[in-house]
């Protein structure tokens, strides 16, 4: 059935109007029945289950990892969760001031606004003059120990004083990563949040079972909407193979018609058509099937991120694989170009979908930035259902064996050097200034299951001494990332520029002390299955409203059967969880990958349309894209707090969930800062807790 | 991205091409390695694990179970399965003999035809006229005992001949369903068919091990064919909720739009528009959501088939069901013939997606089956993709009650007179004629779990004297559905018409001896889920490879959740399964919804490609689709028996996989009928074996 867009537009339009002529109606008909509903409240002494004592040591670990975790997001101009950061500031201890720049002023958001932004009409690659780009400011700058200082001279060389943009000291932060991983092993510390946990899920079930009418019943009266005309954001999806087989399929099929003789390839010197590429596979278009392109993820990619990887080969030729889906080939990515914009018009007939694609820097050389942003203008890969994040695969060894890289350092200055030179001057690499305005941050991707022989600690050599071929381990990779990306970020407020995320892959195999990276560093991050085994690190991100992308299709195939998937666990416990697809190439088999994913999920899990209508607000809040954006699509104040941020005729998300969600966490967090308040009363050396950390260690 | 119909069809005529020009090549690279594979053998005495003697009393069982079956299905003209008729066959009992009538000969079809049939060019039912009809036999026709007789003259009071139109003999039948009772809860049996699955299962695992790479290896190695462009028959799916509930919700919004003024509904003498319709309900087209809708199955619906059944009424409300989803209405079923032929479109896009929906006779007045005729005559309605079952509901006790009715016998005639009617005189109802062609059988519904207060046997009322508001049990509707049926199949037949066959539901819930209604009267049947239940009618149902059309999605939402549906377990020992969607709009999120039974299946099952190409497989050879169609989209010999049926250019699925299911049953069958052969030889009295039966019940 054709999705009737035309007819769809108009009603949109019509919300305008009905809200405005008939805004005491809907009062009247939707705000009183969804303030009220069955609360369960707990009384009594020892309300957390606990003693007393236990309580207050487990409360001042978790404070003390909140702390941690606001320190380093404050520093890198990241978001942290204003809920928490407000009863962490009740605790006195004052906590770095997050508002060290004003935000860009925006014009606020009518509350009546259509959900639909209004769409720019120029196209943001079109006639873009370098003359109206922001001029150079002159700086300079140089990697000193791995990560970037900025100068205000054009050579360091001359005596020039250096640009005070913080970074974190590397010594302090080891020394709270260690601290960290006390804390999460701290044996009554895990009891304390394994019951917390608990308390939540039982809380939950409650709220359900005297509710779900309730909820359901407010999102009937809402006109119009409904899970299908919600917004929906694709958190976590790699653009390489973001086209489902079938797409990728016919388009191969359909290039082959197209450019026969067209030079894709060069095969020692001599340039190869693509009809001859083929030939040499002796295939025709007609033989192609999505049998034998053999990308879909089968039983034996199962615990094989290996074989998993050597999917992305169609018919198991990396050939293909580099011109069909790089853009950086012999065709400067035309086809892979073409064909994003396939799923972006696809997304935006269906208006409701967005995409936050990720594009690979892998820092072997100081060009990648150039051609890639050359790449997006040249073929105006652009749209405004997508934003883009650059995921940087941890293949330093990889490089380092072919010596294309000498040491760790190299490849972080190839990765921010040009990001801090179009900063200092837009004009110096123009393209890239352009394609910045669409990247919201960085993703850290490969197998995490990989071993890691080494441990990131003061004694670990610095990125410019670290020339060994064994790979740095994660925290390494992540932490060096961090610091780049925080004197970045203070850089480009300073100009008025955008600011970036972190948001790697943590947590969907391997150590579970790669989400203690995650927690420190970054906003949110993508899978995080492993906290099903690490209560203390679940507690922590619920606490801070941690974003966790998490895609079960994609586990289910490598790493964790679907009906063990976590995910029903955590939406029960209120962590900030959303649904992406990861690679649609390799898992899904309709036409509508996101939809496909959330289907599952409902039908398996047995979700309520409550429960997709909240994973479904969740992935636009935790997405990088516009505040302007997010207040058409979520409401002009989805950034308050409590049901107020809820505007239910654009979210479908009943204002009692939201309050419930938002009372519980007030709650819990009221819990850990009362009980630490009543402790300090009594001035106990605060250290007591940690020292205590290695002997409850083998606690549970 | 959209369909590439066209690209695809020059594809499919390629393929005659690429088959006759490059036979040689076809041969030599694809079927050798298809024939080879890695068996496995059983060697050394008392094969089949269990005492001879035991494995001679359970044969002896399952021999003259599979004979009771062959009686009734040869009696009704459906099929029965050939490789089990020959080794039956052999065993000297001469069977009813299944070729009373020569089939209707066919053009045959030439092995390198396209996939495609000739698509008729006339639409069947444009300017057809009653000239054209076959002439009246000038026949008479009346029911007797429930069952309808035929006669020569016109009127049955003339003395008149009757026709020798066989039907079973309710005394026999009620001595053969008490067989059928006393074995399938006979102690010993069980054990042994329960031995003998198990054993299918841990054999299919093995072959899965050992060939699991030879079957992928032969899929690629076929040109273009996948799994998107294999045919596939959604087995199972009612007319009235086949549109997923964002298209419902669109087209009564449309509607909204197109027909505000149209006389809908006639409330008490006075004609009411739609757009009054929607005003006494104060909704707008703008109000319209899913969430209004209200007709997706929920959490509150498993277990409440009841709560289900109410879901059928968008908002509620049984008027707006009344108005678009049914055919006999003030305007004429306009709006549903209007939708039905919506999904066609759909379908005949996809090519090669099949239905086989079902719609409602009641049996409450004469006039059903031509008002319905008219319907689908005046709007159209009809595609290539589409044929019909008609479904019977089993709501006589309503009728009854509601004095509609007097006695069972009335229902039977008003569901069958007019169908022994148009087949003496197809010139008396032409519509019915004509749309009869397209019908390919008959369905019995309801919900399954409903209590059975009587049970059928001798005593059992005749059906004139079946006055009691007490509804009939299930097998009381089928025997008498299937009598009638059978009776008009061999007039039929000899007028030249195609004959129908039995579908029911069967084994959805509720108590087992369903499947023995079932497993004696029916072709094949839906959902099947009991089976798990029951070894002896699982193992029976094998044998016999009764097509059961599954419906996980359904059972999930209302009987039994996902990851506990039998369907995988079914599937690898070699029942004959396929996939189907039964409610889209109560169960479905996607534009696709078979495509997303299927996923979700693959997904949480972990099936292989070829597991997913044998299901569909097997959904075209259960379908009621004609002898020519299947041999265009399986292959010319598809009705063959063993491998050389399966023609994997048409149907992806390896020989390999044909040639061990095939082998499988033909050992399974003789390890049976050679067990019952040495018997003999000692000839015993066969009585034996049953009249332990009540001895063994309770033996597990």
């Amino acid at each position: 059935m054709k999705i009737d867009s035309a007819a769809d537009l108009e009603f949109m339009n019509e919300l305008g109007g009905v809200d405005r002529t008939d805004d005491g109606w809907m009062k009247e008909r939707v705000l009183p029945m969804e303030r009220e509903y069955q609360r369960v409240s707990i009384s009594g002494e020892e309300k957390c289950g606990v003693p007393f004592t236990d309580l207050v040591d487990a409360a001042k670990c978790v404070v003390k990892a909140l702390f941690i975790r606001e320190k380093y997001i404050a520093l890198s101009i990241q978001n942290f969760c204003k809920t928490t950061a407000r009863e962490l500031g009740e605790l006195g201890e004052k906590p770095l001031d997050l508002r060290i720049y004003e935000e860009i002023p925006e014009t606020p958001v009518d509350a009546d606004a259509p959900v639909h932004p209004p769409v720019s009409e120029t196209h943001p690659y079109e006639n873009q003059d370098t003359k109206n780009m922001p001029a150079d400011t002159g700086y300079s700058c140089k990697m000193v120990d791995g990560v970037m200082h900025v100068y205000t001279k054009k050579s360091p060389m001359e005596k020039s004083t250096e640009l005070d943009l913080p970074y974190p000291d590397l010594k302090e932060y080891i020394a709270d990563m260690n601290v960290m991983m006390a804390l999460i092993i701290n044996g009554p510390v895990k009891s304390f949040c394994y019951r917390r946990l608990q308390y939540l899920s039982s809380k939950f079930q409650m709220h359900i079972l005297l509710n779900e009418m309730k909820e359901l019943a407010a999102q009937k009266k809402v006109p119009h909407r409904d899970f299908y005309n919600i917004r929906k954001v694709d958190t976590h999806i790699h653009a390489s193979s973001c086209m489902n087989q079938k797409h990728l399929l016919r388009f191969i099929k359909r290039a082959m018609k197209k450019y026969p003789g067209e030079i894709v390839h060069m095969e020692h010197g001599r340039g190869q058509t693509l009809m001859e590429v083929f030939e040499s596979m002796n295939l025709t278009a007609f033989d192609l099937s999505v049998d034998t392109l053999d990308m879909h993820a089968d039983r034996n990619t199962f615990h094989r991120f290996d074989k998993f990887n050597a999917k992305y080969n169609p018919i198991g030729e990396s050939i293909l694989r580099e011109i069909f889906i790089k853009t950086d080939n012999h065709i400067e990515g035309k086809y892979f170009g073409h064909m994003i914009k396939e799923v972006m018009a696809d997304l935006e007939e269906s208006k409701y979908q967005n995409v936050e694609l990720r594009l690979s820097i892998y820092g072997r050389s100081r060009d990648e930035w150039d051609k890639l942003a050359q790449w997006a203008v040249k073929h105006q890969v652009y749209s405004d259902n997508v934003r883009w994040l650059i995921q940087v695969p941890r293949l330093f060894d990889v490089y380092c064996t072919k010596k294309q890289l000498a040491n760790f350092q190299e490849m972080m200055e190839n990765i921010f050097m040009p990001l801090f030179e179009v900063t200092i001057n837009p004009r110096s690499h123009p393209e890239l200034h352009l394609f910045l305005q669409h990247v919201v941050g960085f993703d850290s991707v490969d197998d995490e299951s990989k071993p890691e022989h080494h441990i990131f600690n003061m004694d670990s050599p610095l990125p410019a001494n670290w020339t060994e071929e064994d790979n740095p381990p994660y925290s390494y990779y992540l932490y060096y990332t961090y610091a780049n990306m925080a004197v970045l970020n203070h850089l480009r407020r300073r100009r008025g520029f955008h600011t970036f995320v972190l948001r790697p892959h943590c947590g969907e195999a391997g150590p579970v002390h790669h989400l203690v990276s995650g927690f420190m560093l970054s906003e949110n991050i993508s899978h995080g299955l492993l906290l099903r085994k690490a209560p203390v690190l679940q507690y922590l991100y619920y606490l801070a409203q941690i974003g966790i992308a998490m895609s079960p299709l994609s586990n289910n195939s490598l790493f964790l059967s679907y009906h063990r998937n976590p995910l029903p666990e955590y939406l029960s416990r209120g962590l900030m969880v959303s649904l992406s697809t990861d690679d649609p190439l390799q898992f899904h088999f309709t036409k509508e990958p996101l939809m496909e994913e959330y289907s599952i999920a409902t039908q398996v899990w047995k979700l309520s349309s409550c429960d997709m209508c909240e994973l479904a607000r969740n992935s636009v809040l935790m997405s990088g894209f516009s505040h302007k954006a997010k207040s058409y699509w979520l409401g002009p104040k989805y950034s308050k707090e409590g049901p107020e941020s809820n505007d239910i005729r654009r979210t479908n998300v009943p204002d009692i969930r939201v309050a419930y969600r938002s009372e519980t966490l007030l709650e819990e967090l009221n819990l850990i800062t009362h009980a630490v308040r009543t402790k300090e009363l009594d001035n106990i050396d605060e250290e007591d807790t940690l020292s205590m950390a290695p002997v409850g260690a083998e606690g549970r």
